[in-house]
């Protein structure tokens, strides 16, 4: 197994891949996080701070990145100095022109030609596009419009902690996404995301991004038109067959919570034109949404080195 | 003031009935129910049995009924042959030929045709009708596209006194509603009623109808593709203009719950058409979704059969 460290192993995100290397038998892991957290024990293993030094000088194998964007941008360079392959969930680097943006069932392929780092998308991108691919190769996408419901964990372990703490009449939705002009950052993520990773630079993706008060989950629910016809029996078809995805009656987040699966139900004609379906997708924004496919991406990559060997 | 009768006082929208009635000054008010709750007493009046004959001897102006669709196919006859103007909730007669489905915001003058009957549509169609109209009116619907976010009291009391039940980590999107085919009941309800009430009758009309983890009000994630161009800007200026909407920068259930007005907001263009708006749409499903929507219809025509006196 190669060695790998977890930059960010105290963040909600953190937390799941600390529980998805062991799952998967990874023996020889290091834990990172800011000076608050260093020095304190996790899973038995000291926390070490997170410094552009203590990166350069890791001698891991791989480093996978659970931090902000700010941190990750300042330390994600001095961990490829050092040699490791860089993973980071940030969205520091997805837009980068360099950097591979990766959901292996979806481009896979695209990881090969990164320089040390390769960026995990937006826990709501990565879903979506991997329920979009197998309809995508079928009958060509035309559009997509998406509307979300959010788990608070997407914000944050302090933002589980809050909606613990609310009384059932306080829940309501949310939208704390910061604008950019007349959209949530989040609803450009998924547009600017969906058309990289799908290599479709100009296709139409209309996102509205809402936060519910559940703790972990995220749900979507896609319209699609395309430039072929698609029986909805034939997508649900290749979707049961698409890697990574289980169809089911409703796909609720509590449902995907816990599980490595995308979850795709309500496959149905949309009539308003020729060739349109809408359907319903969930997944755990902890697990595939970050974790899971981050982990996805190292053995992609450590496999194909190990055939190149 | 007219004479009044709420049938099922006890419900979820029975008990804001009330309240509306209240705080609108009506003083001549009978209350009600089913055998379970007759003989209680509520806002210090007692609750009466509703049966055939206490309801054809009712004599009162109006009986507003928030009962099932059962209980109300059975009962809202005798009203009527009592001499009462039935303003119904339940699904029994909305979709009847000779009985006018009202948001007088959208569709007042169409009550004034009512044989003794006349529906409130469902909560969901209500508010998402309001939205609609000026829209349609500037610009001709082609298409609508509508994903729901609605709280459990629209399920009734018992779905809010087990929100109130759960555990935080127990929260989950649901979709509760029986299927019709491919679609969920409440889905067929939004199409066919926003048909009947904007009198489009073919009109492609999609909802995806989801339950969250809030007590009060609904959001609806909104596309429309109109005949005609409509700039997101004059369609702003057309929505805040209109009968019972308010614009807000984001419309939760939160901020919709308690008031009578429509909340909208998050007005854009969809780039994936040439003439597409989405918007979201958030109403107190119990309020403008039903109670304040029924004691509007009985004024509307209340007030016309003065003028016509």
């Amino acid at each position: 197994m190669p060695s790998v460290a977890v930059v960010g192993a105290t963040g909600a995100v953190g937390s799941v891949l600390r529980g998805v290397l062991r799952e998967r038998g990874y023996d020889d892991v290091r834990y990172f996080a800011s000076s608050r957290s260093a020095g304190t024990t996790l899973d038995g293993r000291q926390v070490e701070e997170a410094t552009p030094e203590s990166l350069a000088d890791a001698g891991v194998d791989v480093a996978f990145f659970a931090v902000g964007a700010t941190a990750s941008r300042e330390l994600v360079p001095h961990a490829v100095r050092g040699g490791a392959l860089a993973i980071d969930k940030s969205s520091a680097w997805r837009m980068e022109p360099g950097v591979p943006l990766v959901v292996p069932e979806v481009n896979g392929p695209a990881a090969a030609a990164h320089q040390g780092i390769v960026a995990v998308p937006n826990c709501s991108t990565i879903q979506l596009v991997c329920a979009l691919k197998p309809i995508h190769d079928a009958a060509v996408l035309r559009a997509v419009r998406v509307a979300t419901y959010q788990s608070v964990s997407g914000a944050g372990a302090g933002a589980m902690e809050r909606l613990r703490g609310e009384s059932v009449e306080q829940h309501d939705l949310r939208q704390e996404w910061e604008r950019e002009g007349e959209e949530a950052d989040e609803e450009v993520k998924i547009r600017e995301e969906t058309r990289k990773i799908m290599d479709l630079p100009s296709l139409p993706v209309q996102a509205t991004c809402v936060r519910v008060p559940v703790l972990v989950g995220h749900l979507e629910a896609v319209w699609v038109e395309t430039e072929r016809e698609l029986e909805p029996d034939r997508a649900r078809e290749l979707l049961a067959a698409a890697d990574g995805i289980r169809m089911v009656e409703f796909p609720s987040p509590g449902r995907a919570a816990g599980g490595d699966d995308v979850l795709v139900g309500r496959v149905r004609r949309d009539p308003a034109v020729p060739h349109g379906l809408t359907l319903l997708v969930a997944g755990d924004n902890l697990r595939k949404g970050a974790a899971v496919n981050a982990v996805q991406i190292a053995e992609l990559l450590l496999a194909r080195e190990r055939v190149a060997v």
